[in-house]
């Protein structure tokens, strides 16, 4: 993709800001993307381009697999007769998809978090992950964290991107069947 | 539906029970739906049922539409070339599906719950909700809501029973014409 | 009941929105129920109706019930010389009625709702909940649960719909008796 | 009433302790009362007693008051047809009851306990409050507190005790009276 | 004391009220605790004053003698050439008064106010209540509490009213004798 | 003072920590300040001694002059019959003292703590700092800051080392008059 | 680089497994990145690998790059004689460096982490964003965001990847000089 | 350095005060660390200038010191291919420095801050700590702290002024080697 000079994108910024000047009261969004221009002339206003060796490329889950997975997941946790949330991760554990299932207790919305959350943190199913707790017990004080089974992760050249969490069946080890049902859409 | 005998329940229980000691470590699940026996005998530790007068019905939106409206929503957004999180919150604003969307900002996620939040707390738009700041600018600081464009509610029989929330486009008008394509799909 | 038409949904809300526009500075209301039209032509504006295949109903404790069942339970607590703290929680966890009794522990409040939310969420008695920590202990970091005895579950159509909680008697067995007593008022 | 003896004090703890030691595993209250014996002696481990000229005496309102207040504001707001929450508070701001009202928003749980609170703060109905913030408007940025109209406190002595909060009707003013109407049970 | 009457107060409000209007942008307080006129016409707006079979009383530590209970702990673990935090709460488990002491480390402050917390809730020293743990490990996860000797409780007619909390020293038995000789100059 | 060599802080850290193995269970406490060996032999395990050109050095106030500046506060509010609640801050704005007066509302408290993190962090009375907001009113959604009179700064050689706060009193201009009642005890 | 297939990834963990179960208590690390085996077999256990067609690329500022821009922006800071703290944040709004300088006010740390989080939601340095307030103040409403200037983005290919937060001197024109000072070190 | 008299600061004030007023909208700081005069007249609004004896001086890292010690430890850690995050805290347990190395999980940053907090906060490297849990298991339960290795405190004149703290390798104590890689910088 060729990159736009700096002069270039502030023009397109001056034109969304006109656009978002004429908007009605109470209608701007809280999320326009396009770069503005700092109406002192331009270059110094410009947004800072960083050039290839200051940045890394990171490979992330499309929204469309992650909503995907969670499906499959729900789906088969439906088949099973049970009343499930799914919550599918990002590799910085910012959730990307969540299905909370007719039906699911109120405990799972926020487990299904926490589980995919862990096991994208560790690259490793909660399942596993709960046993480490034998050897290091305080690594289950780690904010945000829940060391129970029902959550696996999802790798992309080795390293893990994101992960699949669900809670909500009576056993850690039915939500982990489901989580991997939804991780394997993805596996192929 | 047939009503169990708060007898059967305690059997089913105690099945239940017994799986779940079962179980090896670290695999009894967070979400156990099935009531326990108490292991004295059974009938007092049965869980109260409580009788017709003492209940009411509520309608919900199933996972199943709330996830339609959700992708009608992103699709909506993606067609125009812009990166939103989309939510679907229920009457309690308990958030059952969220969406965010690939590009989508840090602030379009929580901001997408707010406002689907705000919208069906009042069973009004967003964009009207807005206005309602002139007359009383303190409404904005109740907890968990935000008074932007965005979020349209979802009725049944006349009440609120969900909403369908968006951000992330340059303007909160567009947000919310996101949002109504989303929440067109329940409409027929 | 008799399902409104969008259109005269429509109108029902403009002329709330009149109403609120007449209103004194201060007094507009944070939970107006009535939905408010768009102000540019109508169907377009009006929230959007879920068709029957979108929705299922759950049922809910009413209010009246809910605190007929809170009394019940502090009452008990009273004529037994403890000073408690009683919560009844929804399906989804959310407070419908607490009552802190004369003299309750500061730690009561959260406690009782905790324990009730607890209840609910795997519809058995905390009492049982806390035998099942020897397999699972790390049931007890899933947030905002306690696993005290003290709540019982009550239940509709074999679901769970709601739970009462006590907090506050020297032993966990007794602040369940409470709280079964309380539950006991739904049970006829 | 009669002072204890600090070694009275001590005894007592011992025989209470000694029946927590007898419990099961999981029914040691959250809450227990008394005190407890240090095990090496006594008197040295006993609380320590303040004497009357450490102590000033403040009024509570008591829990049957609150409920008796609570219940009528809802009831005043069931016969408008309205859908709202009650909330009670004492002088310190920690909250006695609350009622949720069947199909109550989700906003006006806390709605109602923040503008009980923040009547309670400056003994006077936010209805009046909220138009002091033409003078000073950061007062609406003290925590947990909320400037709209709803809430009345309550008095004895010329001195604030309590205060009801009610959100969810259209308008606040309503919310007020229906507040008002539930602290009017109390003036008598 | 003399109760004042609803006519009585209103009229002091509205005085009140007029000064605050008085003063200039920027210095209205955040905590008048006058009542204020309506507006209206007088006796409407007037809080209720709730009469004597609806209140209780209560004792409460004064500022006064929680200070010199606070200063007496801080003083005696200087002598001993410890540095702490010493926090004093009242039934209510709200902080009167606090003391970080000199080179006091960082997790004191919230420690001192935890364990405060915890023995004035259970009316026992924490080194006791620790022990408790045992029986009820799930105990320590109740909101704000902290398990660990270094409080003591304060006690009224039989009732515990306040509790002394220090934590900074190397051991909380230490911790301990400095809260007690905090609570003993109350003892008098 | 004589800087201790890391080889003689590992044999002090080496005693105490025997001391603490000895102690009982539940009396170890959350603050031992002394380091701790790390069993393998020695220097490896102590603790980095920074050199000089690597630390700078700051005022704090101590203690003792912090409550003698709260005391001085609250003493000048009560002398003016106002019910208010003091906090004094350090320069990175953590609480050192608080004294929350009698009958001072619940409001107060937090209140005081944030109008004297307030003036420290900008150095000036907030009855000035409310005045910037006319410039910048987003100044006051910075987190734990309060933009209400009544908290002066206190200085040491011309940089901010403290700050004392009040809340409580009719206007916040009597607040501040409090504040430098107190901040006053230092100045001499 | 080469992808490892399922069966290589899950020997890898099985072999870190194994070292970690040799570690000695308390020091097995609450951040392993290997996967673990599910000891049953492999396949099943193995983390799903997300094909190419699920994925897409992120540019992401380097660590290096990051720390690069934080200190030329606190140089500036510093040549000014201002102190200040500087915060760069990715394109989700995760910190990942903060510099907090000498003598920098306590407000200043969350302050520069919020205009950092502001200016990279909406690809603008946050000058140009608090103009957007005349058009919807409610924008400011959005959780963890500050509408002060004193932050730019840094862009790659046009879109936002990161943003350099800087706050602490008098105005925020001279923070936002400092923040770019410190991306133009990314402009090369 | 010498003293400025209040009158000086005050003065000064004045024109810090005169340039900020003549600032654009939205571009006062947030930050500004001059005195402003209170534009009645000047002394009594001056800050009160504490005098030596209510003062005590404590060492603090520097800010360039602790980058360098934050840098040498994410380096080791690199050399070791660990993606770790690095944070060193100032002897109040604020963050002074923080660096999120490429690739480390999200759960590294806080546990990294954690595991610093609670070094300095008792003066020992964490992998110590954790074995005083087996004496006191409460400890763990204060707030902010984490009890895994990968922190070292750093002292000055015998009392700890600073620590630093890594998560993210496979096991705590290589963590606490690259933490210690980082402290050994300011060792000379």
């Amino acid at each position: 993709m060729k990159k736009m000079s700096p002069r270039t994108r502030v023009l397109t910024g001056a034109v969304t800001l006109a656009a978002v000047g004429a908007a009605t009261f109470g209608a701007v969004s809280a999320t326009a993307a396009a770069p503005a221009s700092s109406g002192k002339g331009a270059p110094a206003a410009a947004p800072a381009a960083a050039s290839g060796k200051d940045t890394r490329q990171v490979d992330r889950l499309t929204t469309a697999a992650a909503t995907k997975a969670a499906e499959a997941a729900l789906n088969a946790a439906n088949r099973a007769g049970q009343h499930v949330t799914v919550a599918v991760v990002d590799r910085d554990g910012n959730t990307v998809v969540t299905l909370r299932g007719d039906g699911a207790g109120p405990q799972s919305y926020e487990s299904a978090e926490r589980k995919a959350y862990t096991a994208v943190s560790w690259n490793a199913p909660t399942s596993e992950l709960a046993k480490r707790l034998e050897q290091a017990p305080q690594l289950k004080d780690i904010p945000d964290t829940l060391f129970l089974a029902g959550a696996v992760p999802v790798t992309a050249k080795g390293g893990p991107i994101a992960a699949v969490g669900v809670a909500g069946a009576p056993s850690g080890d039915q939500d982990e069947q489901f989580a991997r049902a939804g991780a394997a859409t993805l596996d192929r």
